[in-house]
């Protein structure tokens, strides 16, 4: 199964793409996309161009999106949310079941931790995706969220043949 | 001119398409559309297909938005960011200018004054499109945001001839 994560964000939205066969990870791409424009309808729509790209290209069979964390900062909060909106938007547009995870799930997932840092984030998707150049730390955590996507989608199988 | 306004909702999104003349106004057409499914991604897919067959239908040549209100409420801010996003980005996708305007510059030019309730609104809008018929207070707003960029487009002109 070939799985899309995508971290989203207005300013850098961290994309990746691994393909799980069973127990094996394995790693495809991953990159940020940057929105450019005169107003935010615009940076809207070059997310959504880049991303529709994206998935054009590296045709995953499941997406999955890291929940927004609200924080108190309420201008974040909707520029977050709004690019978000995009993040979902593009893959059921391409008909695709979408995970969302908490970034605490996340890093649990992939760091054994629930309070991990973007360094040892990057450090085990380096581990666990051995020969991944990986474009930075936004890419780092969408192939996170992929790979937290990729084991709890294999966790009930899993069950089953225990 | 064509003008679509929309008032953006995740559960009820305003859309509102006048015409508009020199000073004259006429209404064309407005409505409430529903997002629906089981998650945020496929109810975000359905305000998107629905809001793209609206500019298919009624082929508008400027859009407006209503600027989000950011309050106290996160949860409530980034529901509404997400379905904003939307709106911002499908007039995109249309190759569309989009005016956006807060609120109280809605009332103000349509009502008069900034702190005008949703009953004058509608009021208001009914007056100045004799004959609509207006499907509810969503769409009342997104006429009145439809109207305020008629008139804010309009404005330059006038000044030029004055």
């Amino acid at each position: 199964m070939r799985v899309l994560g995508i971290d989203p964000g207005l300013r850098n939205l961290g994309w990746g793409v691994i393909e799980a066969q069973g127990n094996r990870l394995s790693h495809v791409a991953n990159g940020v996309l940057h929105s450019s424009g005169p107003n935010l309808a615009q940076r809207l729509l070059s997310l959504h161009q880049q991303l529709t790209e994206i998935l054009h290209r590296y045709t995953p069979e499941a997406a999955a999106v890291e929940q927004t964390f609200v924080n108190k900062d309420a201008v974040a909060t909707l520029k977050l949310g709004q690019a978000r909106a995009v993040a979902l938007l593009v893959p059921a547009q391409f008909g695709l079941e979408i995970g969302e995870y908490a970034p605490n799930a996340v890093k649990k997932t992939v760091v054994g931790v629930g309070h991990a840092d973007k360094n040892q984030i990057q450090h085990m998707v380096k581990m666990q995706l051995p020969g991944a150049v990986i474009t930075g730390p936004d890419a780092a955590d969408a192939l996170a969220i992929a790979m937290c996507h990729a084991w709890h989608v294999r966790a009930p199988a899993l069950k089953v043949r225990a």
